[in-house]
């Protein structure tokens, strides 16, 4: 039925680059909002607190206007400087009902709102943008996306284990509520998509994903830990500035090549003058590559150079070599599950020199 | 952009069959919803009523699920049959959580679940698809979808100044609410769609215009003024019944069709043998001929009959003779028009028998 609708996509890194459905996000997507609306009268039915589930309305109204516009975007091929802010204004039900309702609760602290509007919808913003910037080989949107929300639940379970306040815990069982389902049906959907892939996920479930993770955080007041959790997006969205915001040029894809004799997975480079970059580009270029993270050769035209993209997926490849599609994507995760580690030792290891 | 992504249709009954692109509904749509979303401080900042907020939310959150399905069946043409339960499935937030909601505020009184949970449902599947079936000429989905509204802001501005209880101006403010945006981002909609068309509207608009006017009758309690105003869709709904059914042969399509040379629109046949048909088919054609409302005349092959299409729209062309595409849905508006005069007559004239 997809394929009829003209959505599908080539599996670039294959050697026959085969057709395969894309937005396969969206059905996912759409039934995590059923489970969740059926969860309704399960979780509120004969309870007087009308507060929560206000939060839970709107969290799903964002979560559903997410979904929509991710569709859209799917299908519409939208342009990427319109798309980065496609989640500030999904989060909108969100932010303005948490305003309304914090304003009846708490009446009489003033709110600094512009500052607080700003972080939530920054939030957003980047919880979405930045799984759907690290992505472009198998599995690996839903897989880091999977390996998050355990973490996640981790330290919900810790926060309920350790019983603070009352409070607190409704938080945390709140994010327990959004995330169970959104991980099991996450896995579903990484057993058809993990390496050879049979479908492609989409911008949708990016974004779908993205925005579950930003309303957890906002709504369950854990934003900065959850941050924590993302250290390798954060990573590699720091890593892409000079690409992305055109310091030094970029090509249109910037995913790593398939070398189709060996079948591994090749850096892939960007080729240009020297002369066309300008003095940050220059610097950063001599930055990265000190670190190692990026590759710098003489182009066959000698003027020219040729410079390995800035993503975390070409540093991989610099660091350990070749590697196949379904290593380098378990390579990812493995650095997604060590990041994440590390994200909670630091949490509750040194908690008291951050927070 | 719509173009790009394949979403265009011909218009069949222009001479030159022109492309148009398709599915404007979700961007007016999406404009309504974003509208209803920066409401939410105006409307309940301050007060203390979370109750109504939760209807509103739940009332946001079916039509969002609403037009995220519409855009999902536009872009991929759904089974007829598939299509038909769409509004069931975005309908239950609202209805689980008006549920929820009535069962913290009367808990005492037993509701009878399933029968309300029916009546509901079904005012959902009947409010959106007699709207996608009225359609096939510019102009008609969003001319007959601005009547109906503005006879039901009509409806609740008479309720508002008989102001019978506050409970009832409540939910009759309410319904203006959701009403006065939805018109105003129609009729600018109409603008582009009525004949000659620039734009389709796509069954997004459809899904999206029928779900309003459910949530609006659900929430504000008068579902049944309001289906008075949607007379002249029951008829034509109940007059389809018997090719809907297959009880009479269909074509794929049942609009009426162009006549090249002079330019109007005639009435579209179904051609078939008379022995194809079963007894209640046959008894169908003999009332609705006897009415009037279908035309069958002798086929060139001598054995087969044709039959004019069993529509609303066939049927005006049978009483009014050839329309050209405009005068037929000035027509169509026109009897939009009558019969809502006539459905509000009825409720404030003969009330007192009906309710």
């Amino acid at each position: 039925m997809l394929f009829k609708a003209g959505q599908s996509g080539r599996d670039l890194l294959k050697k026959d680059k085969p057709m395969l459905p894309e937005s396969l996000g969206v059905y996912v997507a759409g039934l995590y909002l059923t489970v969740l609306t059926l969860f309704i009268p399960i979780n509120y039915l004969g309870k007087a607190n009308h507060s929560t589930l206000v939060s839970y309305l709107s969290a799903l109204l964002s979560i559903c206007c997410m979904i929509l516009l991710g569709f859209v975007d799917d299908v519409l091929d939208l342009r990427w400087r319109d798309k980065v802010f496609l989640p500030a204004v999904a989060s909108l039900p969100l932010l303005l009902v948490y305003f309304v309702n914090e304003g009846i609760t708490y009446v009489t602290v003033p709110i600094p709102f512009r500052e607080y509007f700003g972080n939530y919808i920054d939030l957003a913003i980047f919880c979405t943008n930045s799984i759907n910037i690290l992505a472009g080989i198998n599995g690996l949107e839903v897989g880091q996306s999977v390996v998050i929300a355990i973490f996640i639940m981790l330290h919900n379970i810790i926060q309920i284990m350790l019983n603070i306040s009352p409070q607190l815990c409704e938080n945390n069982y709140f994010s327990l509520y959004m995330l169970i389902p959104f991980t099991t049906l996450s896995l579903t959907l990484l057993k058809y998509n993990w390496y050879p892939a049979k479908v492609f996920v989409g911008d949708t479930y990016c974004y779908f994903a993205g925005m579950t993770f930003a309303v957890v955080g906002i709504l369950g007041h854990f934003s900065k830990t959850m941050m924590l959790f993302f250290l390798p997006q954060i990573f590699n969205f720091v890593f892409s500035v000079p690409q992305l915001f055109k310091m030094v040029p970029c090509p249109r894809h910037r995913m790593p090549n398939l070398n189709v004799t060996s079948g591994k997975l090749e850096n892939s480079f960007a080729e240009f003058d020297l002369s066309e970059v300008n003095i940050i580009g220059l610097i950063c270029i001599k930055i990265l590559r000190a670190l190692g993270l990026i590759d710098l050769k003489k182009a066959a035209n000698e003027e020219r150079v040729i410079i390995s993209n800035f993503t975390i997926l070409n540093s991989c490849l610099i660091w350990f070599g070749s590697l196949s599609e379904r290593d380098l994507a378990k390579l990812m995760i493995f650095l997604q599950i060590f990041a994440c580690l590390f994200g909670l030792s630091v949490r509750y290891g040194f908690s008291n020199l951050l927070y």
